[in-house]
């Protein structure tokens, strides 16, 4: 099947794969007329002709003319010409000399592209609170506060902060509370008149850049972003976490499918997703990390493994390679009749089998091991060759129909020999969350073995995409507080469904949904993760208000919207949800704040209780800048975040991230040497407009 | 005079100047047999003999073997051997070969220092809480976290630090809260069981890594560390200040005053402080900068000026030297009586004369430009020029002596021609803070001659180092909260006295004494600032305890200590305050955290009213911990701190830091586009043991 022209997906159109950019708008030259070439930027206005139009196209390193012809059987690229200014497109044309009177000073000043295909990527709303493109009507400094996310594509601005950082840029640690602001930081700000009774106002620390970074590339000043942030989670002592830790966090505009879109094979081992600019450069700063510092040269490229793939063969969504013992789905051999029962309760019956022959050295850790309520330990000898399966005790009733017959031909299917040990369990044949009864028992294995002497795990590295992650997950416990018992997003809401699942997700399919989300793994340990973004503001505003399902949510109205609401409701007639689109006009959402800000570390646990949820107009709007960015022609974006401090424990061989920063605070979070944190006097709170309850309870006032 | 050899000195010889290393510890090999060579490092225990003894000498980079001869007239260098272990001691002495059979692996193994000179820098206590150098006797984790600066020092730990950021090294954001906590901002932390009565727990966001740093270095664990810091202030709104910023940060142990001492000549345009390594880099990356980015190449060594000097012919301490209209003294020209009378009241009279004829390009301006309260413009012509001084009504009686002959024989002196203009102003002697009239009415009339078009200021970078600072200031009112209207540090109290007036501080003459600081400045702006720091123990203990004058001070006890005080006694016997030395033995601090934390920044206002100043047990001690980490045989060390984002606006010629931010806050910290700071739900207050005063206020509890 061919999944990128299915004619329905027409509406998705610019969330399908496309191919990789193969020049910036400041790269080309009259050296390279005559050449093919692939361009992404801005449209900003051009000039309209009957035969000809001109358009600029604009990137953060230049500007490139566009040539659209619309004659000659180019009637279909007419309509280049009617997309809004500022909506963010790809083009494929070829190179062509300029006549010698308009040639201009300048790298691109020789040359025009003229415009043989192009795709919308992202369409601009039609008004844009100021357009960026022109000088010459700036509003005011509020105003482009405001909209700092526009202001920065101005070039005067963006080569400020080029020059500056080397495309290094820092962004602000102060970030705004999220309504719950239950795991985040919070920064109190003096109050101008504190003895008046001022609701007190906070900032939040940072738990990622995610937002300012996705703000970042959305204006279009930077392409590629990085930096070294410091990011900040209250989080309850966990060994090996602190409150304060680094990340090597990337941002990407334009990130594709790679040079030639992959036809889809099929297999698992690929990466069938976009953001293959994101692997390559963090492939590439990791080989270069490792030879330098290890000696070690690196695969050109890395393993690629889906979730589920790693799932149902190790028992983990961040799988240790460096040894066996891999997890064999037994469903499939089973009787027919119990197979189809296993299939009707969507449950698989799986098993590590631990071989005297092959895996002697995990033998003596497999006894030692000791069983859990999920699992159940068989040594298969002589005694039970013929009934061990029927009394694994693992209380599945079906398997009392197994007659000895059929467990001996089980026995010979899976090569089973006495002395060899067999973990058995049971799960849900879709794979959810980060491990599974049998992953944990490997891992011990593993761990009692090296413990026992019996086994020396590899020194080589063994790193690892897994990428297709389900987008959604149903809300457990702990995200509970946020998601109210419906879907909750599995990394966070800005990451991208995978193209080919977009449609299901309209059609309400979301268990279905997989994300275009990676985490990248090295001997069993997550070092990084990271997503291509959601970047079209509708399908953003849906996974808000729809799939995370916040009751009474209102949707801001633009003919735009109107436009992709009614070709949706044209393709889906019958999704009733989307009649929504158009009929309202402003937003407000319940707090998914922390779910944003969170960014690239996975999500935190929220324990707050909710009963006196009461948000004010202030604090519903945390992600109205973003879907307003995304409005403005933001470009496809994708980018990652690598855990700085476990990268170098790793590096540095040692087991805790303390003993690679410098000053390092308790599991519990506090500061031995610094002794913080600290009581403060009730008077320096008063400037806060806020008192301590302490104070409060023994009777001051 | 000899400024070095003074032997009542005797007892600072640990703070003299010293001379630059010529190699590290890890350095030397069998190729620098008979080189003389100058090291600095730890020693660590070591065999002592009759005739001879070894001991290593570890730092940074690595170990090398000392030996010390008891004989052939050496019997000066057995001190060493009493040298307490851990200290910090400079090595003079010749590279010799090991005897064959006693050569190691490794660098230094083929070689040993005979000693010939040392100079102990910091003697180590006599008990520490552990030795680093000892690894089979590491205490637990909770106090080596305590003590981290010492296990900081340990060779396993400091190799983690030094793989992970080749020496750039994150220090905490979440530091401690200052008692007063008034211009830090502070974050409140969870508490385990909130609905019981607890105090509130805080931690304040770094105002500089001043602390951290210094701790550092003191650990020897780094030898030279630089970060692009992002700090926080919680400052009232000014113009192009932000509540958080970013500053290139640097510290460096055993910084001196080059590679050779310069013998002191009297001259103001010199380098006559240590720090002479923070000089040399700082230098070095600046030209690198400028040559890279603005294609200038600067000079090898930038332009030295006293502070005295600068407040004297530029009445700024941030001179901007790219223009003229200088200062001049008119005091000693005055005939002697009124001369006399002036300096019995220890003022000083100095005008700026623009001259008709060199600075036609000022004159507009100084027409236009608007006298004050402390300034007197006169336009001098022939009506007035037989009177003009003595009706300049600045309120000067004296003035009135001056008959019109002595006025005429005055305009002689300084040229005056009819037509030139007249600034006149009347200070104290001793120059103060950071800006006189008239250095206002100077950059006055630049900044007026170059709106009118009259004056087109030099493109060309003029940096200019100011330094010898008076170290300490009379609080004026912003500081008076935490001074109490004693004096104040003119930086911050870790900065060390000038070599030559370290006698005048502990004499009592506090107002005449230098520091060790020096400030980077740029055509008229400050980019940076930074200091020798104090590594005595003592003396710092004195800045805290005496000249900063806390009530109630109290000081460790140690044989060291007596030492000291014995001898300042012996050579200043009328210091009554010293016998307070060695008698008593726990340190508590009044609240000097924000002098201290604030490091390298200039130091904000404290408005906080101080009725209500308790302290408790906890947060009496900020400075614990700098302070043992002194007595640790902390080396000699200095920083400086460049402050970033105005660097960028300056290369990127914009007026406002704002325009080099990404996602820059308004004047007043709020943040249009994130909309922070932002309100939060009272729930979510409970949780920190606080509650909005707000609330109680309107009834709430």
């Amino acid at each position: 099947m061919n999944l990128f022209r299915f004619p329905a997906r027409r509406a998705f159109a610019h969330c399908a794969p496309f191919p990789r950019r193969t020049h910036n708008c400041g790269d080309l030259n009259a050296s390279h007329v005559g050449a093919r070439v692939v361009l992404a930027g801005w449209l900003l206005p051009g000039r309209k002709g009957k035969l000809v139009s001109f358009f600029p196209l604009k990137d953060s390193y230049g500007t490139t003319q566009l040539i659209l012809s619309h004659s000659q059987g180019f009637a279909e690229l007419s309509a280049l010409a009617d997309v809004s200014a500022e909506s963010s497109v790809l083009i494929e044309g070829t190179v062509s000399l300029r006549p010698e009177k308009d040639r201009r000073q300048g790298t691109t000043g020789e040359i025009d592209v003229q415009v043989e295909k192009f795709t919308v990527l992202n369409q601009a709303a039609p008004t844009l609170p100021f357009t960026p493109s022109n000088p010459f009507n700036l509003p005011n400094d509020d105003l482009r506060a405001r909209y700092r996310y526009l202001d920065l594509r101005r070039t005067a601005l963006s080569d400020n902060i080029k020059k500056r950082n080397f495309l290094e840029v820092e962004t602000p640690v102060l970030l705004r509370s999220s309504p719950e602001g239950a795991r985040e930081f919070l920064v109190p700000t003096r109050l101008p008149n504190a003895n008046v009774s001022e609701k007190p106002l906070f900032y939040a620390l940072q738990q990622s850049p995610q937002q300012p970074k996705q703000l970042l590339i959305c204006s279009g000043g930077v392409d590629r972003y990085f930096q070294l942030a410091k990011c900040f989670r209250d989080e309850d002592g966990r060994k090996d976490r602190q409150p304060e830790f680094t990340q090597v966090d990337l941002e990407m505009a334009y990130v594709s499918w790679g040079p030639d879109i992959p036809a889809p094979s099929g297999f698992s081992d690929e990466w069938r997703i976009g953001g293959s600019e994101v692997r390559q450069v963090v492939e590439s700063l990791i080989r270069k990390i490792w030879l330098q510092m290890e000696g070690i040269t690196l695969p050109d490229q890395f393993r690629v493994m889906t979730y589920r793939e790693a799932m149902t063969r190790y028992g983990s969504d961040k799988p240790d390679t460096r040894f066996g013992l891999e997890i064999m789905n037994i469903t499939p051999h089973l009787p027919p009749d119990i197979l189809s029962a296993y299939e009707r309760n969507e449950e698989v019956l799986e098993c590590i089998i631990v071989r005297k022959s092959r895996d002697s050295n995990f033998i003596r850790a497999s006894k030692a091991c000791k069983d859990n309520l999920d699992t159940c330990h068989i040594h298969f000898s002589q005694s039970n060759a013929e009934t061990w399966l029927k009394g694994s005790g693992l209380g599945c009733e079906l398997l009392n129909r197994l007659t000895p017959d059929r467990q001996v031909q089980l026995n010979t299917t899976l090569g089973l020999r006495y002395g060899d040990d067999i973990w058995l369990s049971k799960r849900s044949a879709l794979p959810k969350g980060g491990s599974t009864s049998l992953g944990r028992v490997r891992l011990r294995l593993s761990e009692l073995a090296q413990m026992h002497g019996d086994f020396a795990i590899t020194a080589d590295p063994h790193f690892l995409w897994i990428t297709e992650f389900p987008l959604f997950t149903r809300a457990d416990e702990d995200k509970d507080f946020l998601a109210k018992g419906r879907w909750s997003s599995s990394h966070h809401p800005f990451t991208a469904p995978m193209w080919q699942d977009i449609e299901a997700m309209y059609r309400g399919d979301i268990e279905q949904v997989r994300g275009q989300h990676y985490d990248l793994v090295l001997n069993g340990v997550e070092i990084g993760g990271g997503s291509v973004r959601v970047h079209d503001a509708a399908m953003q505003d849906y996974i808000f208000g729809k799939v995370l399902q916040v009751s009474g949510c209102r949707r801001e109205g633009s003919s735009f919207y109107s436009l992709i609401g009614t070709l949706l409701l044209a393709f889906f007639p019958n999704a009733i949800f989307l009649c929504v689109f158009s009929f309202v006009s402003t937003f407000w959402w319940l707090p998914y704040a922390t779910l944003a800000i969170a960014g690239e570390v996975p999500l935190a646990e929220h324990h707050l209780p909710i009963s006196n949820f009461e948000l004010t107009e202030q604090e519903k709007a945390p992600f109205d800048q973003l879907l307003h960015a995304l409005k403005c022609g933001a470009p496809p974006h994708g980018g990652i975040a690598l855990g700085f401090d476990r990268l170098m424990a790793i590096l540095c061989k040692t087991q805790s991230i303390r003993d690679v920063i410098a000053f390092p605070k308790t599991s519990t979070g506090t500061d031995l040497l610094f002794k913080s944190p600290a009581t403060i006097i009730e008077e320096a709170l008063r400037q806060y407009g806020l008192r301590s309850r302490a104070e409060t309870n023994t009777g001051g006032a």
